[in-house]
């Protein structure tokens, strides 16, 4: 949780953290500026047991005044006179102006942890010469585990209460997508609209989009509704062209965020139309079986890694394919078994099965649960994904977002 | 244009560029997979003389292979088995994959340029580490005009084309407003509805998204749709509350992108309903009358800088406040000219009045031009934008997505 930051900055003995870039699709600047539009060039830095100070462009002055955190006009401190001091040189110019801002908080030494997306390139070259201007200060970039990725990790109850309003969106537009495929008629094996034509992934991910649009949710990364060889296929996003013929698997894998960014939410779930294939039935009650094996035995602060081994025996037991048996599989059980989720789609702890992964369901995690199996050759594919929460007050893994788990969609006519 | 990158590379004595991150609000990434969604954690490898290489998540080969270029599966590599190796320790791991990455394609040493949006300090990390583990490699990166910025300023026949639909459906929604605004009735000096409440701010920003689905736009940032006070405020989004009263500014700035991520287009108009008060409609005429100056002087090759000190010029001989004489103003004239637009909102070239400011009007170059003058306290606040292209085949700097110039909408009724 936020509140976690500066006992974690302690930890790793960092002094102020810098957090920098646009407000659009930069997780970590969002959280910290409490989801405020602060501009696409904005400064935060945090020293450690003060609270956040935002140096934005005047321009962005009273959007970045909702986040309730002080801010500071960057013009205070004259980029356009730097930049001419420079003779244009944008990053001398740039790296100065990050100076002054230090400056002013009174970070003049230290470990100084630096944020946010931005183009790499230009952040290595910023950060250099920050380092060369200011020899006292240490610009520190961490990989994995990150400050921020330990702090995310946990919900607190605003944020659980903002997910939670994201999944019952979300169901019930599962709901009238399901409905909406089981309302059409079938004719030589395929569903057909009113004028005749074969009903198509395009329309479906048409309707999909207005529903949502209605409710209030974005795909910011799209979602995947994908039919036959693409349900193979884990990430294909599905075929606008496809027709939904009975008997072939659907995978709905739906991300939505709050509209204007904020918390993801994260569900899939594998459906026929009409009928399903034995072959297909054996597979989807399989994949069913371990994640209710999985599910079922979480507990709270277990490590992550025991669900994904957990999850790679069962297949293997059954002799299906695994990615741990045979790196190069596209056949069988392709990827991890899960991840957290929050303001990026994917974010910690992962639940994937590899030596050393340290993750674990500490209470107020989110993550996905998604065991699945893949064969593009024999055109179809099965997943089932649920999101779940260790409440931190009872230490049970409840699932937010609830939705059958039926194979088939019975036709109503 | 793309089509400049391999001597931009010789000139900047560049041996590969690597470019890395998710497939989401990435414009580099996007530019040179030529649009296609590669997922999340990508590397694409272009050596200089040869066409990009995508290495992608074997579960989006489908999705990567719409790029038109090689792709590669990643699981070639082994990431899992580098992650064992490492026992569990990410950075190294993935250094070594990226490592072997470049080995792959025989890049063992020489300058590598990196770019892509990736978290900033897990970046720093990263390219330390691959240059420790591969001291005959450089890794280079660039701040400000950067080869992908260069060659991105410049747009080709088919991302004009791209932009001109999105400037045509962008215009539909304009005039929409316009109209929406029109078929109102004003009642106590405030439109109001057919129930007699009050038309507010939020109700047309989500008549704006509505029609802006319609036509496949999306507004990944947002738009301006601000009145009175935060008119004045320029990057105000305006607030959802607000009624729409007579006599009062509106900013309406607009920059839609296609649908599911690329091109932008860029665009403002400000009106009053009813009728403007003299003060503002001086103040419009102010800025309208700069905007036709500058516009119908720009010419092919010019300095961009020339234009912005153009307009620096005019408002303070008319008497009012500028950044250039006071960095500190938040009246007047606040913002620079202009600035490219493309895959990012706000791109090179700059239009600002700075020493050093190399920037030209080079043919091909799309460009804003949107002077204004804010007077928050006063309550108001004009700005006008339109998007200029130097057509490279005629050297003229031509509008793309017409709409009139007029401050009032009269009510219909």
């Amino acid at each position: 949780m936020k509140s976690d930051l500066n006992n974690l900055m302690t930890e790793r003995n960092i002094d102020a953290l810098i957090v920098t870039g646009s407000s659009h699709a930069n997780p970590i600047l969002y959280y910290l500026v409490n989801g405020a539009n602060v501009g696409e060039v904005t400064t935060v830095i945090k020293k450690r047991d003060e609270a956040p100070v935002i140096f934005a462009n005047s321009m962005e002055r009273d959007e970045a005044a909702k986040s309730g955190l002080q801010v500071v006009d960057r013009n205070t401190f004259d980029p356009l006179k730097l930049l001419n001091e420079e003779q244009g040189d944008q990053l001398r110019a740039k790296a100065r102006l990050v100076g002054a801002m230090l400056d002013s908080l009174n970070v003049k030494r230290g470990r100084v942890a630096v944020y946010g997306r931005e183009e790499q390139g230009a952040a290595l070259a910023l950060w250099n010469m920050v380092m060369k201007m200011n020899p006292a200060i240490e610009i520190v970039g961490e990989f994995a585990n990150t400050i921020f990725d330990l702090a995310r990790q946990t919900k607190d109850a605003d944020e659980v209460t903002r997910i939670r309003s994201v999944a019952e969106r979300t169901m019930q537009v599962v709901d009238q997508t399901w409905n909406f495929l089981a309302s059409h008629r079938a004719k030589d094996n395929v569903l057909v609209k009113e004028d005749e034509l074969a009903l198509t992934v395009g329309d479906v991910k048409k309707k999909i989009r207005q529903w949502s649009m209605e409710l209030n949710i974005e795909h910011p990364d799209d979602f995947i509704f994908a039919i036959g060889r693409d349900a193979g296929v884990p990430h294909s996003r599905g075929t606008d062209a496809d027709v939904i013929a009975l008997g072939k698997t659907i995978v709905l894998d739906i991300f939505p965020s709050e509209a204007g960014g904020g918390y993801f939410f994260d569900f899939t779930r594998t459906w026929c139309v009409g009928y399903a294939p034995p072959e297909v039935e054996k597979i989807y009650n399989d994949v069913l079986e371990v994640f209710n094996i999985a599910t079922d035995s979480m507990q709270a602060n277990a490590p992550c890694s025991r669900y994904a081994a957990m999850t790679n025996d069962f297949f293997e037991s059954r002799g299906y394919a695994t990615l741990r048996k045979d790196s190069k599989t596209t056949e069988g059980y392709v990827h991890s078994l899960g991840h957290g989720v929050g303001l990026d789609v994917h974010e910690s702890p992962s639940l994937r099965d590899y030596e050393g992964n340290k993750d674990t369901l500490k209470p107020g995690v989110v993550i996905t649960v998604e065991p699945g199996l893949y064969y593009p050759d024999k055109g179809f594919g099965v997943r089932i994904e649920d999101y779940l929460w260790v409440n931190p007050k009872t230490g049970v893994v409840e699932t937010i977002g609830e939705f059958k788990k039926d194979l088939v969609i019975p036709l109503k006519q």
